[in-house]
């Protein structure tokens, strides 16, 4: 295997594109004789740390840290590979540093951490916390994942986001609203399955439910969660209260006939007449990555929108439409948190983006449409001031 | 104060030269369309974590750990002012970052620690040690910062290297055998007084006893460490056993009478008389920054060779000069440490530099000689290789 490695990654141009990294640490201030270097470091630089240690709000302006994020991981649930340890995951990491810096300007740095529990990562975290202005969470295994970012948002004064949680939902949020609207229905009549009730199926699920979605029917890899249900820990206990209101039991692919939405979180597969199964104008989010729970092809037969994770197809519903703005707009306000009402604001800024010239193979913006991340933080910024917690 | 502050930012260069940082984080591949994205993120990136899962070597080949160091501080001894924080000592672990990129091509990762604790310090690196290919401790307050090495040396298989004590050992010997030189006088023929027995005091002491000088006696602020001073806590108890072999009690200055060497790192003053007891051809570094321990032109008057840490006298004695070649030199060699033949190694490169055109006014290079790092990167490889301890 390891022979195998190496041979493939002699020819492959993703490994020559990663050799030596994807992103590398600039000096923005030149110094090039003694007296900037005197002004850069010692003796001058004393003035800056005096003038920091009486006002402590002077570091937003006079450091680099207003404008950083730490892309902070475990190692435990990368993209589709699993448990991959931290060394493996850098490159993701630093993949998605650099969408930071390309989409929204955002100085980020990739962590991977050397330590997998909860009271662990916490404490780390904590720890290296005022070297940046947010941290983003990233492909940390659920429902680890969950106490890991509700601690932490306690603890820290700057924004803490799981973007595997909230990225996923705020552009699947914004994808449904399109779909809606080419389906002719309004959100509140539209029931849901979600496949899925790791990080992104329950980040999704909240997220639709505050959007005021008619209904939605979750399903682990168990079937469909319903309340009462035996074993069910406590994040799938609190979602079987507020989801499936018919207490439909069974499997996903059940779940599906009459339904207006499928959502694919999950890494499985669903059948085609399941798919044929749903309401007319069905809307199916097969967001599995790299294989779709079914092929769009397949999908397309039956449903009026379909959309995938992927950019082969039309409709790639992928979390760097949300994280970079989302991350701009919390910056450029100093927020202390990212809200509800900021995740919400961006999936409708996005969505609006699309707006009237939403078609069944338009439901969301390309990757590179350049007015995503500015709608995003202008949207998440003015939410934040409305929510008070913008420090300027 | 705060008014103060702000008014003197307004017009101070050096605030304006920090507004924002002095650093930021740069992509070093173009993703430019859908085809350079899916190589660099999902779903192309993937091949590359799975050959890292398979191989963790191949880690240090396909991302830019292997070029990067933490540049770590918990804020309890920044410069001269003391335990200002985490927030604002950044100005200074930026400073440090941009050194490093600017004189080896390093990237450096400023990183301020919300923890004190000698466990918490410990803790927080070894979980973060994952993403970074060595760390650079600076500004943790003694004796914390000996313990905090110690540990981390032993946990950790890149190299730990604490600036404070080791930067400026390598330098001050650097200067000190070109000193010596200019005065006819071999190492091991030198008595040294060093003032102050924190990080870099017991650094320089250490290197100097390693390298063969004739004899040191230390001081701390309660006067001369000996064998059998009551208090003495266990780092100071141990240089007691190795130094002062005379057995001298009482004052710093009291020791310098018909020494041959004064090191200042004690933020303390000596007095002229104390200068001109020492014996003919009496070396005096006065490394205190900004306010050296006795004025340079004093010195002057009674000694052969005169150092300081400051940047508007002759012979400035500076850490700029070794970390940047000697990380650069153990991340060429993937080194797991960084011993005391390597740090011996960077003194001698630096040493040799100025050769023998040392002179009372030029016993070390330039903080901008070019050839500075490239010489101490090469000595410190070549002596990781014959250490075995270099990973290729």
């Amino acid at each position: 295997m390891f022979e195998s490695t190496l041979s493939a990654a002699v020819e492959d141009p993703v490994f020559t594109m990663h050799r030596g990294g994807k992103i590398s640490v600039r000096p923005s201030v030149d110094v090039t004789d003694r007296q900037s270097l005197a002004m850069a470091y010692t003796p001058g630089v004393a003035r800056v740390c005096t003038a920091i240690a009486e006002a402590p709000g002077l570091a937003a302006d006079y450091t680099w840290v207003s404008n950083t994020v730490a892309v902070v991981t475990d190692g435990t649930a990368v993209l589709g590979l699993g448990d991959i340890g931290p060394a493996a995951a850098m490159p993701v990491m630093e993949g998605k540093s650099l969408l930071f810096k390309r989409f929204a300007d955002v100085d980020a740095v990739p962590i991977c951490l050397a330590c997998t529990s909860v009271d662990g990562v916490v404490a780390a975290v904590a720890a290296l916390a005022p070297s940046f202005g947010g941290i983003n969470l990233e492909d940390i295994s659920a429902p680890r994942c969950f106490e890991i970012e509700d601690r932490l948002r306690r603890l820290l004064d700057i924004p803490v986001f799981h973007d595997d949680q909230h990225g996923t939902a705020i552009v699947t949020l914004a994808a449904l609203r399109s779909a809606a609207r080419v389906a002719g229905k309004g959100l509140g009549q539209l029931r849901a399955v979600v496949a899925g009730a790791g990080a992104s199926g329950v980040a999704v699920t909240k997220m639709l439910l505050r959007a005021g979605i008619g209904d939605i029917a979750v399903s682990d890899s168990k079937g469909l969660i319903y309340r009462g249900r035996e074993g069910l820990n406590p994040v799938k206990a609190a979602l079987a209260d507020r989801t499936n209101k018919a207490g439909l039991t069974g499997s996903t692919e059940s779940a599906l006939r009459g339904a207006d939405v499928f959502i694919g979180l999950s890494s499985g597969t669903v059948a085609e007449p399941a798919i044929a199964s749903m309401a007319p104008g069905a809307i199916v989010f097969a967001l599995s990555n790299p294989d779709p729970e079914v092929h769009p092809d397949v999908a397309g037969r039956h449903a009026l929108v379909v959309a995938t994770g992927r950019s082969d197809f039309p409709n790639q519903i992928n979390n760097s439409l949300a994280f970079p703005g989302v991350f701009r707009g919390a910056l450029d306000t100093r927020a202390r948190d990212i809200t509800d009402a900021m995740k919400l604001a961006a999936a409708d800024a996005i969505a609006a983006l699309v707006g009237a010239d939403a078609a069944a193979d338009y439901v969301i913006p390309g990757q590179f449409d350049e007015r995503v991340a500015p709608a995003v933080a202008a949207a998440v910024a003015a939410q934040a001031r409305a929510d008070h917690i913008a420090r300027r």
